[in-house]
């Protein structure tokens, strides 16, 4: 019974765990987030059928392990309704510090820059932050 | 027996939403996110301080209801160790539609507006995304 009765609470564990991976809900205050911008623009493409299938599994699966958790915001517009938005896509990488970020991009950087150009034609802005809240 | 196991179950379950919320851990797909980007730059001013402890407060007390989560994030560097991070800031808001930001600041939109000039005197980019992941 005592038994039955963890098994129980690790199997539910283990889902809640997995729902919040999936929907980025695990983030913690002072964790690294490092934003990618692509910036929308006159001639600016985008091929966001690529980016999710192929593009971002490719970045999870290199930086497995370092990789806490991704996020991505699709442009809707500004801030007035109708206004274009400044950007086209959002992606957010967490990292539980800096160290493990450069760690795992000094090793696996290279190939992730190289399968920009099979989607996009922005140069993407990118910026890394301290999760304050 | 089994009316205990579902009680527990109930227990368990309750505590991870609530975790889920204390963090800002709620997002779902498909909800609309507000970014509010505050771009750094020379002679650029953020007072972190009132910032944190009073605009903030005032947007979640002005919009509760409609605003379900928010997210403050500071700059550390660009991509590169040392380069400086484009932006000094940057804010999420997440609502769960455009209507239900819109309506929110339609009616206190001027409020918070005529506070930025208490912290900064960085004009923000503003962008309305859905959260795709």
């Amino acid at each position: 019974m005592f038994v039955g009765l963890i098994m129980l609470l690790s199997t539910v564990n283990a889902k809640a765990q997995q729902s919040q991976s999936t929907d980025g809900q695990a983030v913690k205050k002072g964790m690294v987030k490092v934003t990618i911008l692509y910036a929308s623009g006159e001639g600016k493409k985008f091929d966001m059928d690529y980016y999710s299938n192929k593009h971002i599994p490719m970045v999870k699966s290199l930086l497995a392990g370092a990789l806490k958790l991704t996020a991505i915001d699709k442009g809707i517009s500004g801030a007035a309704p109708g206004a274009p938005a400044p950007f086209v896509v959002i992606c957010y990488l967490y990292f539980d510090n800096v160290s493990a970020y450069q760690n795992a991009m000094a090793v696996n950087g290279g190939k992730i820059r190289a399968d920009i150009s099979n989607y996009t034609n922005i140069q993407p802005v990118i910026q890394i932050s301290e999760v304050l809240e």
